[in-house]
């Protein structure tokens, strides 16, 4: 069974088949957040400290950290962004104990952040380009760390799964060429929006069946594209999560602030068996049973865990 | 690509493999509601047609109609039964004209039934226990219609899924003796409550693929079933159902009324690209938008319908 482990400075999490599905914290990033760039230039990394907290609270078991911003000040971030994403892993280090995720296009952001990341966060990402994969696979060999694999390449994204899958294989041939296992390969055979593409959903369920069996690798995705552009996204995302659990998929970066889509991660551990005498679940309902009398996600949860309840997620229950 | 075909008086609905997720609406029946029950025996049809309106408001594309009271009056089915289930369906014909689902475990009861509905119904349904097989499977080949199987025979309701697969096999096979085609046998695989049995998602997962790749069949389920005994059910049934479709489920009997389920089988329409154009769900999510202001489903779903808003399921946008 592939195991893709994960650790912070005492922390273990393990993306794997017969593990609940992990939930990767997206919202640490300042892409498209012009307040939160406009802070960080700033030096107030006081919405960091909120979305760290927040996001662990309502169940994040990774929480991924970009350090994307354009500084107004400066505009090459291969200057500005291996400095904040240093200081910025400090911090989410300091108030958390839960692995990371280490997220950037800029290899020295990228170094930056492993140099000061306690534990074996996960690198986010490499795709199939040529000058990607020679810049990435050293650097995730040299920290022996595992790696998500983004299935585009030079020619692209292609709308051809097949094309993606092998992408996917030769990124993994590549990394296995620099001594890198498959199961510390993550493939996000990347998640087109239904609206344009009305068999995205079907194109990634096929994918993650054959990534898993093919190629036996752990998946991810970005979940919340499948809905882009619908009206009640969240209820596309809702059902998209558990039918993706079902193909195979087993992890995703996501906002884990949103009670829907949480719950349905919840219900499909459930019913893939990854819940062991449904703790998490039992433990979750109580969540949105203060949730449904009007109490903030993140405040649910955090009652709930301190009154021995459970966030879920991994605790398990004996006897 | 199976195709179970049913009908009414003067629509047609298609179980089958690239077809929309069929909803079967199971709330006209007596079983476990004392009040039903008794105004049935005193000759009161109102709930009856509350239960027909509201089901096909809400989206049902086939109506079960099961007659199984058993009056204080007289406790004999085989005698109260089958003129009850004629004056059912012919009610339930005369108010709308979805197809209907002919459900009683009395075979004098499906036959008065039969002999009444107009179309093509579906009769709900046989077992693998042989006098049901030898009761039932002639009144299918008699009226030419398709039939509900049900994978528990003599021995009872196997935990092995590979037992209920293999009756389901007998069944599809003595079906066949009696000159019934595959393509007019819906399988119900027996979902279990994963609260008891903690691998039941799975195993009807792992069967409905076999089901389907194996036997070329359709298939149906109870889906409340999964969630019974567990807190917040409604969020187990939003899960299970997308994940069911997503291994290739057609059908399921379930109350339409719940507007959780009703989003998530939308979604995963959608998501299966059985949804052309997301007609249906941007139809859907007017009715959500309603909902969230405090409309109830039903109203909801008559307002969008006469607003032509579509409310969804068998729509079909052109241009």
């Amino acid at each position: 069974m592939t195991r893709t482990v994960l650790e912070s400075r005492s922390k273990t999490v393990t993306i794997g088949f017969d593990e609940p599905f992990c939930v990767i914290g997206e919202r640490i990033n300042p892409t498209g957040r012009k307040k939160l760039a406009a802070e960080l230039e700033a030096g107030d990394f006081s919405t960091v400290e909120k979305d760290t907290l927040e996001q662990v609270a309502c169940g994040a078991m990774v929480l991924d950290v970009n350090a994307g911003v354009v500084y107004n000040s400066n505009p090459n971030p291969n200057e500005t962004e291996p400095p904040l994403m240093r200081r910025m892993i400090e911090l989410v280090q300091d108030l958390t104990d839960v692995p990371l995720c280490i997220d950037s296009s800029v290899p020295a952001a990228l170094e930056a952040g492993l140099g000061i990341a306690q534990g074996r966060p996960l690198v986010n990402s490499v795709t199939g380009e040529e000058d990607r994969m020679e810049a990435i696979l050293p650097l995730v060999k040299k920290y022996n760390v595992p790696v998500v694999a983004i299935s585009n390449d030079d020619t692209g994204i292609s709308e051809d799964p097949d094309v993606r899958f092998a992408v996917a294989r030769k990124i993994v041939e590549r990394a296995a060429d620099h001594g890198i296992p498959a199961h510390d390969i993550v493939v996000d055979p990347l998640v087109m929006p239904v609206g344009a593409m009305a068999s995205a959903g079907q194109q990634v369920f096929a994918l993650v069946r054959r990534l898993r069996e093919e190629l036996g690798v752990n998946t991810t995705c970005g979940a919340s594209n499948v809905s882009f552009g619908l009206p009640n996204r969240h209820g596309i995302n809702a059902a998209f999560l558990p039918m993706a659990i079902g193909a195979g998929m087993t992890s995703a970066i996501m906002n884990p602030c949103r009670p829907v889509e949480m719950e349905a991660i919840r219900a499909a551990n459930l019913l893939m068996n990854h819940d062991p005498n449904g703790g998490s679940w039992i433990g979750f309902s109580r969540i949105l049973d203060a949730i449904a009398t009007g109490t903030p996600f993140p405040e649910a949860s955090r009652a709930a865990s301190a009154a021995g309840g459970g966030r879920g997620g991994r605790r398990r229950r004996r006897g």
